[in-house]
């Protein structure tokens, strides 16, 4: 059951008259329920609960921590279908891919059980002392990650359920060992509470302190500029658009106390299409690109929102071999009247500027919340002259960018911001891909696609989501994979502490049988190595 | 030979007509040399060049970067004599002090050298494909850190060599790809010139693009303002005085595209003594403390600046003790006028502050720039009330502050900021060593002491130099030791790539022969894995 409060620590709580409820955009109309703006109060009691928390919390082992997170993916999967109906009410997205987000959640969460497991993330490494050493002896030094302490969350509204209330920056706090204070997303604050609720039933389950996890209700801006200015909160992830996270960034850089801020701010995403690759498959390439600008009505981070190549007469077909699909596809219903309001407010924008053509034509009568897919095109110069043209247009639409040739393709990709992802479209002998056109891209982005699409995120690893400014406040971490952990750890060394008072990591006979380096070789030996 | 220029790459410079002189503290006299002011253009130019080499330097291989590294350290032996006189003539220390510094530095750069050959800092991570797959095929990922771009450098008034132009941020810097802009420090702009042309010279025998070093002379703030708005520099180090560092910091959150800076700012490194161990050694402490607290005039990030213990009869005679020992040290020289003023205006603070009790009574008369030692003490109650007593006092002072119980101790830590280290002064079986006042320690601090002087930073993979707001700007990261360079490093990931497309590190054959993580393993093989 939705009960519309905010989750303080374990504790259902509502202490404001302030309410807001969510909207149902496919059948256009508000949801019952509503929502209760979390007060002074509760922003106080729910941090400074995180804060106490974090003692224990850190001091929990990591197959403990291992636990929480895999009881976590089986109370989600146990309220999968309530999490299906109030997921689908309040995006307007199916239920397949409500499904799908849920099983990427799910592995998430226990993708980083794993790592807790296998404990290479804390980075031990032992130096042992040299007490002959002149002039001055070698110290014992021992080094390890550390949580930072609680990590405030912001919910995406592009993603209820895998960059929301239990998604990868929730996964990745919890496994650092920091209690997450959730910033729930206004549109989905139903499924929001239902995940909070799945997390503090594991919390519960597994023994976790009191605190370990906070979800806040709240419309407005107020509620999150409070929490990223409260004195207990000791980093920020977020995942939404450009202003919402270089305020959050402001805000958190201008506190007497910085923080590390990680907002994952979107990108336009690149597409460069090369001659022969198009005289091989324009056809297919049209088609392909066609589903991947207009998936999820084309609310993803990762959306090809500039596609770059030659103004040739192969590159002509393409183009309206594009135009041909995309106005096949049906539109699909947009996350929220707001979100449809600012695609329809770009596109207008693009309509106006006189140096884009519009190329998709069809206007056909839709309902409410469904966009129109648009396809524009602009020479390269225009592109680069006009800077308004490098803004994400947060839907199913895609720009063009005719270059005159390599020169001027580089000057392009040049003229670009940090990104999230770049592609190439090409075969590998084309001449016209050459090696400094891909080291110019490579530059701009976090992940370089060869021969694929951008969308889709694979959870692994070798997966890198993030990049430079504007895709992310910092390119030096990524928002998924199992090193995203990353953001909420900093390392601790301890100098000649006696066996007994050193964290189990670094004790000389590795109790946990983690990975360590120490004196240089990786290993999980333990005693024997220190009694030479 | 000293020109007093900048180097704008690999060429001297100097097209400004304000001038700046370098001073001798132990003579009390300016030296000979001016120096000249970084003009606009040329910071325009070093940046822009720096960018242009950044282009080059990044496919560089790690084996020429790190032959690059072992030169520097070459051509800054041969020089070493030069550096002895123009190091002393600049800061009043000692010639054996500048000898440790200079064998530091160039084991500081061999060091990277050794990691560069070593290759693991890349963190490879490769996921192969699983074309099968369903629904969708995983495509094939992998991962590498790659250099984050230009890197800024500012030297520190108190390491000419360590901690400035060839020092731990340019080497790490370096190491990672990134060409540096040298900041020099004004104090020692000679010393700076000196190592420069070290660098330089070794730039140009291991043929490294121009502009991968570059040496800029400024007495005032303008320079490193324009500096860290140059938007062709990608990241920032630091080491200096809190308020420096906030200042850059907070230049480079303001930016259009902000960029990490990673500034250490000091601390007070606080001390926690037990009675055990007083009761046992308290006399030794005594001498142990008063020289770690004197030790280079007490001008280092590390300096012992607050000494907690109990107000006890065996810590009254530690106290005086203490005072007797540090009384007995002759006063050595400070590295200039300004910061010998800005420690006499720190000591007149604690004088007038009615809650403190200066305990050295001895006003000896003394050389300029030469400071009195100082020993004064507190209660706990009155350093909780009064803020400014936590402040740094850069130079050879501490601040004693008494604790009536455990309780009381708890709240002092509890009331600090964030400090680069914390030391134990204990038996391990002394019951007023609780794991709480352990714990509550290392939520403050980058590193934990046993037993030991926080004073001397070893350089090995475990050290951290770094810690919570303000010890540093970001307690993700460490200014020593090999891990430093991942301040200068970003992950990007490349999806699907053709083998002859990849960068070495990622083929399949691993050229390199470096240690990657290959689906989950780490190992060393080559095409042996991708055959299957």
């Amino acid at each position: 059951m939705i009960t519309g409060k905010n989750y303080i620590g374990g504790e259902l709580s509502s202490n404001s008259f302030v309410s807001f409820k969510t909207f149902n955009p496919l059948l256009n109309i508000e949801n019952n329920i509503s929502f209760y703006e979390a007060s002074d109060n509760e922003i106080e009691k729910s941090t400074k609960l995180a804060n106490e928390a974090f003692k224990i919390f850190k001091q929990v082992s990591s197959l403990e921590r291992s636990k929480f997170l895999n009881q976590i993916s089986d109370e989600l999967e146990l309220i999968k279908n309530d999490i299906v109906n109030v997921y689908c009410s309040e995006t307007g997205l199916s239920e397949d891919r409500c499904k799908a987000e849920l099983n990427r959640t799910v592995n998430q969460l226990k993708s980083f059980a794993k790592l807790l497991i296998e404990g290479n993330f804390q980075e031990v490494s032992i130096d042992t002392s040299i007490p002959e050493r002149k002039p001055i002896p070698k110290p014992d030094l021992r080094k390890m990650l550390m949580p930072i302490g609680p990590v405030l969350v912001f919910g995406a509204s592009n993603f209820p359920l895998a960059y929301s209330t239990a998604g990868g920056d929730t996964a990745s706090a919890l496994a650092a060992g920091c209690p997450v204070i959730l910033k729930s997303h206004p549109m989905h604050a139903g499924t929001g509470e239902l995940v909070a609720t799945a997390i503090i039933r594991a919390a519960k389950k597994t023994k976790m302190p009191n605190g370990v996890f906070s979800n806040l209700n709240s419309k407005g801006i107020e509620v999150g500029e409070k929490l990223v200015n409260s004195h207990y909160v000791k980093a920020v992830g977020f995942t939404g658009s450009l202003s919402g996270g270089r305020a959050i960034y402001n805000l958190a850089s201008k506190r007497d106390t910085p923080i590390p801020v990680f907002a994952e701010m979107g990108s336009v995403n690149p597409v460069l299409i090369f001659p022969k690759k198009l005289k091989n498959e324009y056809s297919e390439l049209a088609a392909k690109y066609a589903k991947s600008i207009t998936i999820g009505s084309g609310q993803f981070c990762t959306n090809p929102g500039i596609i770059i190549s030659f103004d040739t007469e192969i590159f002509n077909l393409f183009k309206n071999k594009l135009v041909e699909e995309i106005e096949k596809i049906s539109p699909s219903c947009m996350l929220h009247p707001n979100i449809h309001k600012s695609y329809n407010d770009g596109v207008e924008n693009i309509k106006k500027n006189k140096s884009v053509s519009v190329l998709t034509k069809k206007q056909i009568e839709l309902d409410d919340n469904f966009p129109n897919h648009v396809i524009s095109s602009v020479t390269a110069n225009k592109f680069i002259e006009d800077k308004s043209l490098q803004q994400e247009i947060f839907g199913p639409c895609s720009l063009l960018v005719l270059c005159k040739d390599q020169h001027e393709m580089l000057n392009v990709i040049k003229s670009m911001e940090g990104q999230l992802t770049g592609t190439l479209l090409a075969e590998e002998n084309d001449d016209y891909l050459t090696q400094e056109i891909i080291n110019a891209l490579e530059l701009k982005v976090g992940r370089i696609i060869f021969n694929g699409v951008p969308t889709g995120v694979e959870v692994c690893p070798s997966m890198t989501h993030g990049g430079p400014y504007p895709a992310s406040t910092d390119s030096r971490f990524s928002a998924v994979g199992i090193n995203s952990i990353k953001r909420w750890l900093r390392p601790v060394s301890f100098q000649d502490f006696p066996q007994n008072l050193l964290p189990s990591e670094l004790k000389n006979n590795n109790p946990l049988n983690i990975e360590r380096n120490i004196n240089g070789i990786t290993t999980r030996e333990g005693d024997s190595l220190f009694k030479i």
